[in-house]
């Protein structure tokens, strides 16, 4: 699938409101008026081309999942394969900026964040774009019930040293730690296709989930 | 060198008492006078044959080391090399449990610990042997200076997911974090006979710098 040129995006995702929310503000406080029931909701920040956030919402129907992403030549993508995918009831897609969450979420609309294979920003300079910064954990924790939960996977090793530390310096809790996923692969692991490509080529892939504490 | 039956070993160590220090209870809460200054006291737990501490020793003469090995056939290669490495003035070694330090340290006594390539302990039901334990976390506390520090090196992927979460949960601050630490090697890294032997294999050798918070 090619992701430049695709003068054909935006109608494909205006043609498609079911999935793709054209409207999140007003459900800000009241997402389960979009899922029609209370099921806690697990979003994930960078949703890329979706195959996560598809398996997950497929495996946990009892949750339900937004997958949020900012770039329609991407979006696109994970709306095809959530219509091959026949559209989970429990699945939405919205398509606007990570570090916008404010104007979506209301606090505690939010039980869980997922981040996968995130934009590592290597540059020192950077390091307020990683989506693991003190801002951006500050921007979950307003929209996360108490105690909320990020998960967090990635190949990269430079970004994973960094969330360590910072997640650790901001008070969370570091539940569970492992420098490579895939020599205990868990059951109900849900591959990325970064994860995939990654891991083909025998790299490590790491993974966290890290809480809140109740202040 | 071997390291199984070596009537000899006894003999040797209780010939060198300028090395291996023979009443250590002495000198709780007044190391400056087996030292002759008042330089920090940085300690290693489990020194095995010695290399690493006698290579911090020379590398950094205004730090007092103690190597702290309990077992006669092993803390006699560290001897060995010391007497070979010509007895920095800086250096001594304690043959003693790790779990004892309470019986030779008061509190503020020491101002760094090292743990290198500690035991693994892998099976659940020994976690509590394993160095990064809380029980273990505790003891070293009660012997730091306040904001006294861990420094951790490890070829064991298991025991170091584990120490980063234990660590975490005692409240400590994790300050540095490597999962490769021979990709950008520190300049000043002083290796141990396992970091040499397990970075020639290709493995990583994780590095953690941890510090107690004041209370």
């Amino acid at each position: 699938m090619r992701l430049r040129n695709k003068p054909w995006a935006l109608e494909f995702i205006n043609e498609h409101p079911d999935v793709i929310i054209s409207n999140p503000e007003e459900y800000k406080g009241n997402w389960k008026a979009v899922f029609g029931n209370e099921n806690p909701v697990h979003i994930e920040v960078g949703t890329g081309k979706g195959q996560f956030v598809l398996g997950m919402a497929k495996q946990n129907p009892h949750i339900n999942y937004i997958g949020i992403e900012l770039f329609d030549s991407v979006i696109v993508c994970a709306l095809e394969r959530i219509i091959e995918g026949e559209k989970p009831s429990n699945l939405r897609l919205l398509k606007v900026n990570g570090d916008k969450l404010q104007q979506y979420f209301a606090k505690g609309d939010v039980a869980r964040v997922y981040l996968n294979f995130s934009d590592p920003w290597p540059k020192t300079r950077h390091a307020k774009r990683r989506l693991t910064h003190e801002g951006f954990l500050k921007l979950y924790e307003s929209v996360l019930i108490d105690n909320g939960e990020i998960h967090f996977k990635t190949d990269n090793r430079g970004l994973f040293e960094y969330s360590l530390m910072s997640m650790n310096a901001y008070g969370m809790s570091l539940n569970y730690v492992s420098l490579d996923l895939h020599a205990n692969m868990p059951e109900d692991n849900i591959m990325t296709e970064y994860e995939q490509k990654f891991s083909a080529k025998g790299q490590p892939i790491y993974r966290l989930e890290s809480q809140f504490k109740t202040k």
